[in-house]
């Protein structure tokens, strides 16, 4: 189990959907960055079940609390611990999961890992982990734009097989942009067209994948560690510690794969004062550091695995068995992952930011 | 700058190109683990340059010696350390790089991080920094073949829009087959018709990239620790890590983002005396813990900076400059890829090993 | 800011004496280890102020809450998370220390690091912070005793220049003969003595330091990691991390300085099954590894800093300026030392056990 | 085996005694520092054997090279390696070891970890491991003082029961003035007692301990990380990490245990153009963090265990069994210790700097 991320900018989330609270532990964070339970609210909100008919119809308040690290709006400097209270809190039923092992769950991974018996740990690989994600990740956030200007917006471009057009003006877009349809995709009609695939995916009983693409903005250039912790390194473990996250490619991605030096390299311009580049194909990021241009990313997540579908699968003595779908679920889930991904890049955003301080 | 890498089995690579030796330690490897100088330049030899007349034509030698954790040809399980003597060794030459940032290069992000005037760290974005993974990383090979009977395959599955076909048969393909060709493409069709796009290419003083696609085999159940070390975010970084790296994706990758849940679900069934799934779209992972299937990934390469054309770009202080292209390039880096892929993955098997083995 | 210790056992302990709650996360404990809220209450009651009339008289409940990590009172092998709510919470009271800084105080050394204004992390120099360490050192207990049968007792050895005799039967020493008097110094006689000494010390407005001896029984030989990791770095490390500690010595400690080897060596001898010492001059541990024997360190604490008596300083500006005493103090921290140190005992031990059953 | 040591300046030693070559990787240095071989060969040559007729005969040349990470006589801010050849290179001789354990040796501890067989680790317990630690921690000095002028002196204070006066100008002592004796007290009649000492216990065939000072000085106010990385604490984890160390202390150390807080604290007064502190009972560090006067410290180091008379003792099966001396040893390492004491003191006070300077 390593809850633990971040070298100097440390987060350790903490808590089981069963249990009594989720949350996280941030250290590191400078002293005096305005920080109150209100402003990190707003991401929970985003990131919480039940915000359309189409999504988990759970809805449980998730209010943070700050128990520790901040005095009158502030912060110290201190550890900031978030805590949000399961108030749907119900124990753990593994009555059926010990008959079957869910197909593409983490069921069977948990049980081979820790041992036959076990329902140990298979709590932290719910979604409701990433709650302390979002708590401290907006912490991180704030840290960003107070000190440096800096944010973080993500939105959805892909679901199933609609795409998105590409965004022209990612350094103006903004969160209210996405959030006007739900599906959080920026583009109105993209956004209907999504709307009526996760409707039809939701009344068949199944599930769907999808892409969130993020963009950072106005990030210094000179952030990222070389060697190891190359600045897309961390973010590429950064997103694909998300649940359900399949891929994940910054730039021109895994399209520059076909591209000629020629075509893919960004000529350098003088743009106000600094040095920029024409084009961005880079995606902010070269010799893995940030060079002042957007940073811009993809995560790739699956469909969820929980379907409400009858599957013919086996049991953990590998006998034949039909799993019947057992209550409601989430066809897409890829909405609500938007704002964990700007939680996990803004920390790995902080944590770089506080590397270069140091130089 | 971060040239430590994994929690359990650590490695430091260390070296500049223009320095006196590159090399790694690696600590953690078990004792009694047969691992001797030979064994290591076989992988070493697959990452050289020169290797072909349409790859990089120095040919440095880049021999191998062990300085310290072995003795009678078996590890210590002490810290080994790999070193390799640059015999081609020239001071930095940084006069032309200090007028004119090279496109796509560190040189501009490099300067932002380490002060205007410093030629630091730059040795170190060089793919010479990735010989000391390669060392490293054949020596966790070995530990995963002796102790699990795992093993790790890599090959070149795209060279700029030549796809290779789906390989059926992962499972029985071997680094033979895979060095049959040079491109290191185990489809010979496919192999031959990306060694025509490669010459065409270089024949332009261009470049191109490229995807390799990698199988890691007889890896069992359990590995990978939730929730920030899940086994294919630590992949991710390892990968991303990797010079010129822009994308990476496990199992169905970016295609799940397409697919709805009841096709994306990998149904159990009984495989010889164990639990198997009767497809591989989790790539062999699920919820950041292997599940026994193969462990599949692709990496995708953007083609190399450095190109034989004159560039149009601005120098540091923002003046529109003609960049010219300096002596020789390698047009396509993809098939010198696979061992530093093979090697990275080695790597993060071999900490999850250990982590796993901690339980 | 530092807030985490461990490799394998992470604990994070956040909190300031003046915020909503103190605490700490725990990572890495196995599943299936009995933790209940009442077991951690017990040191915690130990650590709590105002046992006596001659500590401090604060008298908070210090009642402790698991917010994760158990369920039916079994560790789930997740982060177990554990809130103290500060019931006496005030707002920081910075206008006396802004004027001048407390002598042998962190007020000087905190503003010099974290800026002149800023009341940053003071909170973090309280005494109120090792409660954290006391939840989660317990739960580290607890898994040490189910485990291997390994169980840690402290006492108080020295208040000032009295030092109790050295106890005979260090391997049946108790908790309940440690407590039975109040300064927690089993030898009774000494104990009346040290509580004299406190009260003469108490009512000329004064502090007076003390030794801590514990010892840990029943360790299994093998625990410790060669080369910086050594068990007896990483105690030392823990016990001079808890406020007010100046010195660490194990086994003969700074006596042995003074010894020959053939006076030192501890002689090999066949003990019930394994081989043991004649004698303990090494306090249990050979070359950074415990050999079996208990393991016995002592810890020097200084007196407390804040005393009843008007001091003669000078002010942040260098100006010379009374200091006159606030409020009342406690004495003697000494006694309540000890869960503390019992604590931090407890997390390396815990440590170095995951770090070996990796092997 | 942990072979790395550091957060933000990280040095990995590597080596063993009958192996090819000892030495370290040092990461995190900034770049520009003037680092030359010769500047490191003088603290090798003071930690070197047979210095002196009464020390280790062995007289290796211990001559290092350097790998990586400097260029022009400074350093690149890449990683350094440093590499000493073992010229005496033997094949292990476990022979008599496997017979029986050498009495407070790591032999019995070690095969106790690493399982009954394996040799495996027991070079690294060797003195020899401690020229990694020279060549890093030289490498760190020369950072200190050139980006702070702090500088870093240690001593020999006492040797058996012969205790050195206190060194009235601690500020004023130079590394020459402690080398005029090769026993390395600076105070010349101790020194001579030393000698006379040495020489005695040595024509005994016996060994002896003794304790080395420590001053550094010119350290900014400010460095040290709360809660775990206190600098004490470090200090305390370096210190007990060098073999043979049984205790330390910082300041007044085991004395403030006897003291009143009214004696003990030290009372701030105007310092040229500073803040400091009349007496100095903290050595330097309040609160875990530096204040700006010199840290002072401690290490009290235990008589080598191997000695040259016979030991009757226990083999491994638990027999009485005499061990009979073989070859040569050093009655008094003490003197030796004094460059190791030195190196890890500046590793750790190299981390603190840079945790500081990204403030």
């Amino acid at each position: 189990m390593s809850s633990t991320f971040g070298n100097f900018l440390k987060v350790t989330t903490f808590g089981e959907s069963h249990g009594g609270a989720v949350g996280a532990v941030i250290d590191g964070l400078p002293a005096n960055i305005p920080l109150t339970e209100g402003k990190i609210q707003i991401q929970l909100n985003r990131r919480r079940p039940g915000q359309s008919d189409i999504t988990t119809p759970r809805s449980e308040a998730d209010t943070v609390k700050i128990l520790s690290g901040t005095e009158n709006g502030l912060t110290l400097g201190t550890p900031v611990t978030f805590v949000v209270e399961n108030l749907d809190q119900r124990p753990g039923d593994y009555s059926s999961a010990a008959a079957a092992p869910r197909p593409s769950h983490a069921d069977y991974t948990y049980t081979m890992k820790y041992g036959i018996t076990a329902s140990s740990g298979g709590g932290r690989a719910s979604a409701r982990e990433t709650i302390g994600r979002v708590t401290a990740g907006s912490a991180a956030e704030i840290f960003l734009l107070e000190k440096f200007g800096a944010d973080i917006v993500a939105f959805v471009s892909s679901v199933g097989s609609i795409t998105a057009p590409i965004i022209d003006d990612l350094e103006g877009l903004t969160r209210e942009a996405v959030d006007k349809h739900f599906v959080r995709c920026p583009d109105q009609k993209s956004a209907e067209a999504m709307e009526r695939l996760i409707r039809e995916v939701k009344s068949d009983g199944d599930s769907i994948g999808g892409i969130v693409t993020c963009v950072c903005r106005n990030v210094p250039a000179g952030w990222g560690e070389p060697v190891f912790d190359k600045l897309e390194a961390l973010l590429a473990q950064a997103m694909m510690s998300i649940p359900a996250a399949k891929g994940f490619e910054v730039g021109a991605g895994f399209a520059s794969a076909a591209m000629r030096g020629s075509e893919h390299n960004d000529i350098f311009v003088a743009k106000d004062g600094r040095l920029g580049t024409a084009t961005n194909r880079s995606g902010g990021i070269q010799g893995g550091i940030s060079n002042g241009e957007p940073i811009i990313f993809r995560v790739a997540f699956k469909p969820t695995a929980t379907i409400g579908k009858e599957q013919v699968t086996a049991d953990y003595i590998g006998n034949e068995t039909i799993l019947k779908p057992t209550g409601r679920h989430d066809p897409c889930v890829v909405p609500r992952a938007v704002p964990v991904v700007e939680a996990m890049a803004a920390l790995v955003l902080g944590d770089m930011a506080l590397g270069q301080m140091g130089r």
